[in-house]
Parts: C-alpha cells; sequence; structure tokens
C-alpha cells in the first residue's frame, strides 16, 4: 500500500542550503522575531508527521468513498472531520497569516513546504484549508479592519474555513459576464444574488462556518470586469461579538461527479438575497480578488509538485521491489528468478524525470515563496518592488508548468508499475486523476500562458523577464559555476525569441496566443536549469558532509541537462511557427 | 451530451485516394472476389451506423455502472448483451477472419477503420470483441484443422469469444518465468493449472463459450522463454458434433477496479485441472501467442486514435459553442455575450494538435494494414516478405505511438472544456481514463520501444529501418512533393541517430533501453511526417474536387510540419545523450 514520506532531506536542501532562508529571515524584521533555522526545522518536523500520518491514510479511502450531497449538506468521506479536527490544532491554516489577527507570521518559504506536503499527503484533504488560507489573504490585504477583526481569527485557527465563488456555469475564463448581483442595503450590507459553480468547500461539514468570497456586480457597475466586486458572504450569520448567527440565504445545490479529488466537494451554490460586505472598493473586486487568485495559483502549482512526488516515492519503491527479466548487461540478482526493474534503463529514464522535475519544481517554488516574502516584508523599497515584479512573472509559470509537467510525471509513475498502475488498490492511478485538475482550475493552463506572456512580458517590453534573466546571466558568469555554458545558451535562447515574439506581437495581436503555451515551458525548462546548477553547485562544494545525497543531486542534475533540458529546441522552433498555421482553417472546417 | 460520428470522409480519403486500396485489392487473388471500393464503402457505412447508433450510446452508463462479479460470473452493464447481440449479427467479429471458417476475409486496411471506429464509440465494448479476432488469429495460424474447424466458426459469429492468458501476478513482462503448468493426458488433452490476472474478458454474460488462449509450461520443459506452450482451453467443453459440454475447471476469481475501461471485465482466471489442446508445437508457445499478441498491439495502438477522434470531436463541438471572451482581433460575435472559444489561437493550437496526430495516425494503421495485406495475401514472395519485415517494424510504433499521442490527445480535449471536461457529465475524463490502458496493455509502450529498437532495428542491423525509410526518400525524391525538404531532412536524423546507435549499442547493451521510448517517438514523427506529406501532395492535386475538405487537409499538414513535427530535434538531442547519466545512481540512491 503506498504511504508518504515528506522529503525532509530535499527541503531542508532547498531551504537552508540552496536559498539559505535563515539569513534572509534573520535580516527581515518581521521574520526576524518569528522563525529560524531551528524553528523551520521543527514545523517542517511536524509536519511530516501531521501529513504522513494523520492524512495521508485517509487519500484512498476518501477517493473511493468521496464528498456525499443530500438536500443541501455536504459529508466529507469517513475520517476527515475528525482529521481535520486534529489538524487545525496545529495551527496550520494560519501558518503564514496576520499575527496582529492570530496567524502564526511565517515566511511563504516555509508555507510552500508544507504545502507540497499537505497535497502529497492528500489533495482532497488540502483543498478544504487551502482556500481558507487563500480567502484569509484576501480579505487581511482588502477588507475593513472591522471584518478583519471579526473573520481573520476563527479562519486562521480552521474553525471557520473560505472559498472562492468566480465561476458561472455562462462564465469561467469571462468574468466580465458574470450575472451574480449586490443590492446595497441602508445598514451598509449588500444582499447577494446568483449562482455560481465549481466552488470547491462551497459546503462540507467540518468547520463551523464558510466564509464565502463572492464576486457581484452592483446596480450601476459599468459592463465587463470594470463592474465587478468582491464580497464576503458568510454562510452563518455573525454576530457583532463574533458568535454565530442564523444562516446566510446560501444553500449547495448540488455537487459535481468527478474525475478525481472526489473527497473535495465541488459545490453549485446558490445565493438568494444572501448577506454580504464589501471587500475592497466598489467595482474594484477582480483585482482584489486576484489577490486570493495568485496565492492559490501557487498553491495550486504546489499541487502538482506535491502529487508527483508521492508517485515518485511510490515507484520508486516498486521499481526497487518487483522483480521482472534481467538487466541488459547480466543478471543483478542471481538467486532471484528476476532482477529488480530499476536494472533497466527505461525504468531508470522514467524515474529520473519524475525526480529531477520534481526536485527542480520544489526549488522554483521556495525561489518564489522567497520572492513573495521579500515583496511583504523587505523594507528596502527597490528590492520590494522587484520581488513583486517576479512574483507576478513567476506566478503563472509555477501555476502552469507545476501542474504539466506535474501530470507527466504522474503518468510516468504509474506506468512504471506496469498493469498494475491501472488498478486501484496501488493509488498510482488517483494521483494521475488528482492531480489533472490542476491544470484546470484556478485559471487553465492555457490562460497562465496568456497571462504570462500578454501580461507580463509582451506588455511590459520585456522589462520583468529581464529581471530574471539577469540573475540566470549573473549566476552563470561567475566562475567555476556548472552547467554554465548550458545555462547561458538557453537564457539566450529565451531572451532571443522573446524579442522575436515582441516584435510579432506589436503587429499581430494572435501571436501571443499562439506562442503562449509553448513560451510557459520554455519558461519553465530555463528556469529549473537555472535552479538545477543552481543545485549542482551546492552539491559540488558540499559534496563531503553527505556524499550519496550530493551525489544523487548532481547525478539529477547531468540527467536534467543532458535529457530534459533539449526540450527547449523544439519549443522553440514551434513558437518561430507563429500564428498563421493555426488560422487556415474557418471554424466550420475542424 | 458527446455522441460519437464515424469520420467517414477521411476514412475514404486515406482508404481509396492516399492507398488507393481498391487498385491493390483487385490485383490480389484472394481479395479480389470479396471486396471493392463500393463493397468498402458499404461496409464502412454500415459500421459507422453500428457504431454511432448501437454501441456508443452505451459508453458513459457502461461506464457509470461497470461489470460487476458476483461468485464467480460477471455481469456486463445494462444494455450491453442486447447490443452486443446485435452486433455479431452483422458479422463484425469476423470481417477479416478465414473464409473457409466462416470469416469474412475482408482486408485489414478496411478492418482498422472499423477497428477505430469501435474503440471511438466504446473501448470497453470493443474489447469484447477485439480479443476474439485476435484469438481466433492465433488458431488459425498454428492450430491444427480439427481445432480450427470446431472453435473458428462460432468464434468468427461472435456467439463464442476469445482471450488471452499469459500474465501472473508476479510474471507480466517476464513471461519466461510463469508458474502455470499443462499435464499432458493419455487422450491427447491437457489438465491446466495455474491463476492468471488481467485477463480481458476471461468472464462474462455476452457469450455462451469463451476460448482462453492460455501460456503454460510443460513437465519438461526448459527454463525461460523458450519452455513455454501455448494451450486452447474452452470455459465450456465443447462435444465431438461442436455442441457445449460440461463446463471446465475454470473460472473467475475476481476483476479489478480500475482507473477506466470499467465495463470491460479484467479478471483473476483460476485454472484448476482445466481440459485444453496444444496449439502450435510444444514449447513454441510463445511465438504461436505473438500472432495474436502483433495482431492485438496494432488494435490497441489503434484504441489510442479512436479514442482520439471522439475526444476531437467533442471538442471541436464544444469549442465552435462555448461563447467566452473575444478574439484576440476583435468582436467575431458582436451580437452574441463573448466570441466561441474557437477563435483563441490557443484553443486552435489543442484542437489542431489533436487532428494532425489523429489523422497521422488513422493514415499509419492504414499503411500498416496495408503491409498487414501483402504480407497475407501477395503472390510476389519478395513483396510479401518485405511487408512482413515492415509489419514486424512498424507493430511496436503503431502500438506505442498511437496510445503515448492519443492520451496527449485527450488530455488537450479534456482541457479545451475547461473545469467541464473534468467533470463526468461531458465524457472528456471518461476518454483520459479509457485511453491510459492502452499504454500498458499488450506490452507496455516501454517494452514496444525496446520491442523496436532492440529486435527490430538493432537486431538486423537497420535493414528493415532502411526498407521504410527507402520509401521515405523514394517519395521525397519525385518533383513537386510537398513537404520533400522537411522530409529529408528529418528522415536523415532518424537514419543518422540510428547509426549512432547502432554503434553505440555494440559495445554497451544499456543504450537501447536508454534511448529506445524517444526513439520510437522520433519514428512515429517522422513517419507522419511522410504521411501527411502523402496526403498534402493528394489535397493538392484533388483541390477542384472538394475545395474546403482538400484546404483543411493541406493546413493540417502545414500545422504538423511547422508546429509538431519540432519535436523530433528534441527527441534527438534526448537520445543522443546516451544512458551514462541514468546509471549514475546507485538503486538506493533514488
Amino acid at each position: 500500500m503506498p504511504e508518504f514520506n515528506a522529503p525532509l532531506r530535499d527541503m531542508r536542501f532547498v531551504l537552508h542550503e540552496v536559498f539559505e532562508a535563515p539569513a534572509l529571515w534573520a535580516r527581515l524584521p518581521a521574520l526576524a522575531d518569528h522563525v529560524d533555522a531551528d524553528t523551520a526545522d521543527a514545523i517542517l518536523e511536524e509536519a511530516a508527521k501531521v501529513t504522513g500520518q494523520l492524512i495521508a491514510p485517509l487519500n484512498r479511502s476518501g477517493d473511493e468513498e468521496g464528498a456525499q450531497w443530500q438536500a443541501t449538506t455536504v459529508t466529507t468521506p469517513s475520517g476527515f472531520k475528525a482529521a481535520y479536527t486534529t489538524y487545525i490544532e496545529g495551527g496550520w491554516v494560519g501558518l503564514s497569516g496576520n499575527p496582529e489577527f492570530g496567524g502564526m507570521g511565517m515566511p511563504k518559504m516555509l508555507a510552500v513546504q508544507f504545502e507540497e506536503m499537505l497535497y502529497a499527503a492528500n489533495s482532497s484533504f488540502a483543498l478544504y484549508s487551502a482556500l481558507s488560507s487563500g480567502a484569509c489573504l484576501a480579505i487581511d490585504a482588502h477588507a475593513t479592519h472591522a471584518l478583519k477583526s471579526t473573520y481573520l481569527p476563527p479562519m486562521y485557527e480552521g474553525r471557520w474555513a473560505g472559498s472562492m465563488c468566480l465561476t458561472e456555469a455562462h462564465a469561467g475564463t469571462d468574468l466580465g459576464i458574470i450575472r451574480t448581483r449586490a443590492e446595497p442595503q441602508a445598514d451598509g450590507s449588500f444582499l447577494i444574488t446568483g449562482s455560481k459553480i465549481f466552488i470547491t468547500g462551497g459546503e462540507q461539514d467540518l468547520t463551523e462556518n464558510i466564509i464565502h468570497l463572492v464576486l457581484a456586480k452592483l446596480p450601476d457597475a459599468p459592463p465587463g470586469p470594470k463592474g465587478i466586486s468582491l464580497f464576503l458572504v458568510p454562510k452563518r450569520r455573525v454576530n457583532a461579538d463574533g458568535s454565530l448567527g442564523a444562516a446566510n440565504a446560501v444553500t449547495c445545490g448540488s455537487i459535481e461527479h468527478k474525475m478525481g479529488i472526489k473527497a473535495s466537494a465541488t459545490c453549485v451554490m446558490n445565493f438568494d438575497g444572501a448577506c454580504g460586505w464589501l471587500i475592497g472598493e466598489a467595482n474594484k473586486g477582480l483585482a482584489a480578488m486576484f489577490t486570493m487568485m495568485n496565492y492559490e495559483r501557487l498553491s495550486i502549482g504546489i499541487q502538482g509538485i506535491g502529487c508527483a512526488e508521492t508517485s515518485y516515492q511510490n515507484a520508486r519503491t516498486y521499481a526497487r521491489e518487483r522483480l521482472q527479466s534481467r538487466a541488459p548487461t547480466g543478471k543483478v540478482a542471481p538467486d532471484k528468478v528476476a532482477d529488480p526493474i530499476i536494472v533497466h534503463p527505461d525504468v531508470r529514464r522514467m524515474l529520473l524525470s519524475m525526480k529531477a522535475m520534481t526536485e527542480g519544481g520544489r526549488a522554483f517554488a521556495s525561489y518564489v515563496g522567497q520572492q513573495l516574502d521579500l515583496s511583504k516584508f523587505s523594507d528596502d523599497p527597490q528590492e520590494q518592488e522587484q520581488a513583486s515584479a517576479l512574483v507576478a512573472l513567476l506566478t503563472p509559470v509555477a501555476k502552469a508548468f507545476f501542474t504539466d509537467t506535474g501530470l507527466d510525471s504522474c503518468v510516468l509513475g504509474q506506468q512504471v508499475f506496469g498493469g498494475h498502475g491501472y488498478i486501484r488498490e496501488w493509488g498510482q492511478e488517483q494521483l494521475v486523476r488528482d492531480v489533472r485538475i490542476a491544470q484546470i482550475y484556478e485559471g487553465t493552463n492555457g490562460i497562465q500562458a496568456l497571462d504570462l506572456l500578454g501580461r507580463k512580458v509582451v506588455a511590459n517590453g520585456g522589462a520583468a523577464l529581464r529581471l530574471f534573466t539577469r540573475q540566470i546571466r549573473q549566476f552563470a558568469s561567475l566562475p567555476g559555476k556548472p552547467y554554465a555554458r548550458e545555462l547561458l545558451d538557453a537564457v539566450q535562447r529565451l531572451e532571443d525569441v522573446t524579442d522575436w515574439l515582441l516584435t510579432r506581437a506589436a503587429s499581430n495581436p494572435n501571436e501571443i496566443g499562439a506562442a503562449s503555451v509553448e513560451y510557459l515551458h520554455l519558461f519553465g525548462y530555463v528556469a529549473y536549469a537555472w535552479l538545477w546548477a543552481r543545485m549542482a553547485d551546492v552539491a559540488q562544494s558540499s559534496m563531503d558532509a553527505d556524499p550519496p545525497f550530493y551525489t544523487a543531486k548532481l547525478a539529477t542534475a547531468r540527467f536534467y541537462f543532458t535529457r530534459l533540458l533539449p526540450r527547449i529546441l523544439s519549443l522553440e522552433q514551434s513558437i518561430r511557427a507563429g500564428s498563421e498555421p493555426l488560422f487556415e482553417l474557418d471554424a466550420a472546417s475542424f
């Protein structure tokens, strides 16, 4: 049976050795009092216990049983409620929350490691608190002090959960055309009416209350995305003293039957004149919601890494134990009926592909976490501004690249098992089904790619990209850095193709969408190359301290550079085909 | 709701225009009397009706209900038995069967089109007869006349089904270590004892009898793959007059719970001294079984194309109807709230990727079918020999490339639907789950790749490959052929990397397995390039007859050459990394 053991040694390697996070924390006043290397390690170890022993064991039974809906109520699978109760006692929901309202104030660099464990253990379970954390972030950033002090403490505690209500049946990517409306009331509240679909955790039996963040239109709102406002709509109304009042007019109409994440309730939510409160300014709800969405996008990206990590762990164990055929170079286990399949080059190719992409992703997530921490906690305005620009640039890459390659890794991990990968018993097929949603929700990966190339690269003439590539060039130009030549070649390709796109997009708006997905992948592979070179650099200089561990890092780096990075050649060539080959057919001729 | 309409126009294009099959049939005596262009069209039209109207409507309900097992019996989902009864009345199971025993004697080129429709309509349903067709082929090729006349007629009729019993719990890829044994009896029969797993249609309620082809070891068999024999083991014994006798000692112990193809019963089969008959020579069972396996491998490859075709049809319809956002170049449907998503370049990229790969695959399957027909029916020994060599070379490519890219296409088709692709209602997620098995069963795609590069390329020093590439070079060297330059470049890369591998493999057996999967993909993309150039060639010269149809072919060819074929650049580079980067880690360091 599959089990999950958090890759603590690898996480510490990234956090302490590659990014030297404790040194950063020590120089940021808001963090210096909260966290140091020992605190971080203690938190990660506790997180490993909670996810491995409490939450992972519910992964398969949760999938078998699924969330159940009956007459507006949702029942989570057996064991979820008890586990959730224990889970929130650890304060995990408020891990990186604002200490002023009860959050633990931990850096994002640490939170991303925890999130990876949570998704690796049980994606469905993880979602029940992931949405809460994001909702808290939006409330903390945009709501009034009164709303913050009422709602944030119980949400950080996990007694109340959050949800994100954007999509309507006719409006997913295109939020400008939503129909949910908000009527202002004399007391400053609003009555919200409309129907939302695909609401993760819109209803459940884990928490005392659910705080919906809802996009809706005011009566006088301009059409399109500039006429959308954000509202806080609790499932149960909240009295002035913070105690729970009457039920609000919001109910769960049904839940979806899905390919995976079956233990996560995906709800149709009906608002029938529900009482809500404006968050942020009228008609600027989309921008406020993006605070939450950007958080969720990184989080959902990490789902891709987490699922891939679990799939890798299972496949590695199986490949060491399953006896089948002999090694091409002769018997390795002559006393056995056959050799373990890990002797076969193609099995190694699959495992190393997973390992290289998962560890590359973990390092990239930590880098984005670092920039998030700098953008939030740095007292140097220039550093803060640069970090914010990098976060904006890198978030869509993290979301889409982690999850596209996360699916690939889960498919490979299933393939290692042969026929046993296709049956439910081993858990590998569930990981494929569960990770697949991560390419779709929180903005499809196609939308992430448009965001990256259109808004984050072309719109600023490539300035944000150069912030990023400059760091890569600086690293590769230092003497003795590993893979410097390959890295410089890769980053040059990225810059060249960006310049080419900037020119083309100026005369034809279709060029952005024609190139965007391949561009995002090209970007991702170049970014991972940088991170693998950095990891190899640390491994080289630390070798004597733990030869097996650092040798494995160097071997995986070599695999990445020789077998995976060459994918950028094809991506570049495909991008340069331009948009014309996409527009030769009219819609009827497809 | 999804529906399936067989792509008859595209199938006729491949069959009549690209391959000019009727002219070939006319010159092969064994086919000339059975089939001409009109017969073929009539069969395809009838097949389209049967698959679209009778079988496709059971696809989703079959997935929801699944095959059910209870105390050795298997119940197929509601409607399957009635549909199967109607289906076999059309004689479809014996479509390409031997006319001497009641088969219809149709060419494989026609059968591959029918098989595509069957898998496209309902993969689970398709499997119940796909195994019968393969079993018939092995019986026809290797069994005694007495066994053939007893078993083939009811199997071609579909009243009896076939199964293929190879895998045991400890022996999948490595059949040399199977434990099932066969005890010779005085009457020339054998008592078969052992347990087989993953047996598709090992038990069901559709047919009067099930004929298991079982691999087992005789008492004096040498160890390993050279000690395996093939036996025919009926579920119910058969009397001398062909009527059904008593139950044989073979029972279904359970069925698997799987990711997909849930309406197909995947059985544990227990043989407890069951009466069986030797097929072919003792200890040469693996070779005899390969007659069936090669057939099934092409068939399972076609599952990849069929599922991709259905996913494409659904995605195309959805992309024309779903309104969301505006085209980058300005409103296309100004009277509507948004434009249909087919205006967006990235949606077109997804649809064109599916279209190009599915139509390329269809042409490749027809080409393999053509070579199968030549190897079976040609009266020119040299032509027959060459065709057989090509079939051996191309079968693993068809199986693995169709299904690897079939998964990609189904994932893209799901992605076009956004969140709606993840819920069961639209059928797209089922296609992903159903097609996924095709990369695993009948020999994993990793095994196909080893077969291609090891046995079919390196073992004969590249001679079979040159048979194939010579045809491509001949085509590309004719004056005026489209994409000749790209094609020659691609085939040169394939040949160069093959030469490189031949040299490397001579000194290190790990090189084959290190390169095999990427090599198979490289081969596949080059083969599709040839077929797309041939299709473009026909489209150019036939343009006036149907401009919209042929324009679409040219546009899809252009998309293939500019956006997909560049993938060979990366594949080649990855192959040339060699095996060393795979062997730096010992098993414990993964």
